[in-house]
């Protein structure tokens, strides 16, 4: 169980730390770590025992270069399956480096980005699903993102596309068999009792594609787009949500052209804001440009968080709730007075009865400056978002070469679905069935060209 | 062999990576992590034989949070010296701060910067010369560097102090016999005896103490300073250097105003590089403070590199020419003739034969711009350097607390030469003897104030 050569990487994050740990795979892993290692207790890493720790020093030449602790995993027990080492030294980049080369001269090949993982795959350790959790589990930043990948690397996933699969290979040989046997007249498989094996099949196919839409939410975060007149105070509150001065915050009218993009959690749950430059009836050829911006923005967005500084109601105002409000009628809008420190009570008042009735939108009375109601609208921000509780058991999927490829199973069992009612030839059947179980095969890695192993496994950091 | 709380934290290097490593150290290590891991192989860490691997699932609640290593280190025989685990998790920031959110809930204080090396210190597993080299060792950036660290951490350092230490106590156990018996008029010591030993013992001090000049450079870098007219290109010969964009190339003159220190490591050594303002004979306010720093950054470097634009000699030459060649009498000169590109081979013979032929100076023909003798500008720079080899088991200071200690013990045992020498009194002698040693103790940490200690471990990383 190898592939090749034998790699290592520094697997810790990079930079200096108290200790970092570098890893080494391969057939040779044990031989070439002995190169370099002399161990207190005078037993080779060769003769080591797997799952053990030793202790001694790498050695340069004749001179020692670290005091490190080698651990042994053999295989195929070990994350690749292939006999593996781990070394933990000294967190200095000058030691992870020397250790590095001494290894790539005693023999190995610094491990490209997710080679391990690969490898881990390519020794059927995993699936590939289960192989982008473990990427997804490495960066995920929200209890739900990082739910949603212990999930699938856990296997829940590809458990249901293995049921899928064999549901659509038993099928599939029904169909054959009748084809096989067409001429002599035998109908083997009774065709309403395919009709309801497609229609099974297809509806789990179609939740599991559905699931994307929450799934991608929960993975890379709420998209809210936040408009308004210039300086309504977008950039404060952002800021002031962002608990740090990301966007430019500015007394001079029209500052935010560029639409800033930022993420935040607010109770676990991922947001995606996104800056927008400020709305002007009349503006210059830039504004303009940042207004068409807006508008885009808005459509990639599910919340529409609408700023409006009660000190200050312009004719921008009408300009925004004739162009604005029209677009978030399939979104959740909320409108958000901000600077409510500088009016009275009774003003407010006007303002909750008098603003714009008709328009359905959640509406919060917020001093950005003086960080009031932010609570409120973070409140506000979940409930819009809508999001599910998460079981630990739940299948979702929050990866779109998965979604793209149940969108072509989802597309096939329904050619399925349509050819058995209206009677097609067995064989037209069959050969939408087979394409089904390719497009499940291709997720689970089971049917996969090696360029889209490469684009997987290459969005992986060095060392995993 | 406990002090007090189990303490936890991560020992990698923060951030995002393939997998991070979270040390726990204490009496409760192995019951506070059996609370939150399942092993797979069903033995709890308390049972968990020492230097071996376990795999398994972090549990919170009752939902796994990641599939991890645990390493099992048993009392005495870890860094600390107390019972100890390492956990091996998935990098994510998510996992490594949930883990640590159980950890201390189940028990765990998080540890404080330096917290496991001093434990170490206290449960005498290192003495304190020896903790400080972990700290070095971690951040060392030069093999230099790095190689003194590695042999003050194995003890070369520690070991010729406990035989100075040894030799002190004798020294001072004979001047007291003699006290106890003074009145019988008894000599149980040789004067020239005595005289000879304080003669070796002060000379081993004094070596130990000079050694610190060549340690600080060889840790912290040989200082240089460049200094030139305004324009003369000590900015991109700088940046050449550097092989990056740290200090403004402009065209237009006097734009370095304020002195930016950078650090590079040629073949292995470590130069620390001071840009300067340049120089002009009638700059305005600005400039002339800028000078002035010049001459305070002179003082301060070893190597002083005079840049000469050679298409370009102005009166300010002159004026170089007569404030900086006297202040670099005690120091390293070389004179770099830039942009050599714009001469002809004529013009730079004379350049040669006719600038300023009485100053002693290495002299380089460089063209920063097209990367021209920069290889001979280097070599000019390690031969100015002047440092000597360094073998592995040569003990030298680099750590300016043992240095100060070093001066004071030298002060003392040069109190006791001349108290004999002088044939004073043997109590006087005795009390000098013994501030020598108190402040040899003071270095290893076998005399230390706890404020002493705090200042020490407070600039480790945490998690070391």
């Amino acid at each position: 169980m190898t592939q090749g050569s034998t790699i290592c990487a520094l697997s810790t994050a990079p930079g200096v730390g108290g200790i970092a740990v570098i890893r080494i795979s391969g057939s040779e892993a044990f031989a070439i770590t002995d190169k370099i290692f002399r161990p207190t207790n005078g037993v080779s890493v060769v003769e080591q025992p797997a799952y053990t720790l030793s202790y001694g020093k790498i050695i340069k030449g004749n001179e020692p270069l670290d005091e490190v602790i080698v651990g042994v995993f053999r295989s195929p027990h070990s994350f690749t399956g292939e006999d593996t080492v781990e070394i933990s030294c000294h967190g200095s980049i000058y030691i992870q480096q020397e250790i590095l080369q001494l290894l790539i001269t005693g023999g190995c090949q610094l491990a490209k980005a997710g080679e391990f993982t690969q490898r881990a795959f390519l020794n059927g350790k995993m699936d590939l699903s289960q192989a982008e959790a473990v990427a997804d589990l490495i960066t995920s930043q929200s209890v739900a993102a990082h739910r949603l990948a212990m999930n699938q690397m856990r296997g829940g996933f590809s458990k249901e596309l293995q049921t899928l699969r064999s549901q659509l290979l038993h099928f599939v040989s029904l169909m054959e068999l009748e084809l096989d046997f067409g001429e002599e007249d035998v109908e083997f498989a009774d065709r309403n009792e395919l009709i309801r094996l497609a229609n099974d099949i297809q509806v789990i196919i179609a939740r599991l594609a559905h699931s994307f839409g929450v799934g991608n939410v929960m993975k890379n975060g709420v998209p809210v787009v936040i408009v308004g007149e210039t300086n309504a105070g977008k950039s404060t509150l952002l800021n002031l949500l962002l608990n740090e001065e990301k966007a430019i915050v500015s007394e001079i009218h029209g500052t935010t052209r560029d639409a800033i993009e930022d993420v935040i959690s607010i109770q676990g749950q991922i947001f995606r804001f996104i800056d927008t430059a400020g709305i002007r009836s009349a503006g210059d050829e830039i504004e303009k440009i940042g207004i068409k911006r807006t508008f885009q923005k808005i459509e990639q967005a599910s919340i529409v968080l609408w700023m409006i500084d009660t000190t200050h109601f312009s004719k921008e105002i009408e300009y925004i709730a004739d162009k604005i409000v029209p677009k978030t009628k399939d979104k959740k809008l909320i409108i958000v007075f901000n600077k409510i420190d500088k009016i009275s009570p009774e003003e407010q008042l006007i303002l909750e009865e008098e603003f714009l009735p008709h328009v359905p939108a959640e509406r919060i009375y917020l001093s950005a400056k003086y960080k009031k109601n932010t609570e409120k609208l973070e409140a506000a921000l979940l409930k819009a978002a809508n999001l599910p509780e998460l079981n630990a058991n739940d299948v979702i999927v929050t990866n779109l070469r998965h979604y793209e490829a149940l969108t072509k199973a989802l597309e096939s069992i329904e050619r399925v679905q349509n050819g058995l009612k209206d009677n097609l030839s067995g064989d037209f059947i069959a050969q939408d069935i087979r394409e089904c179980m390719h497009y499940l095969g291709e997720i689970t890695g089971e049917i996969t060209a090696d360029e889209v192993l490469g684009s997987i496994f290459g969005k992986f950091c060095i060392g995993k």
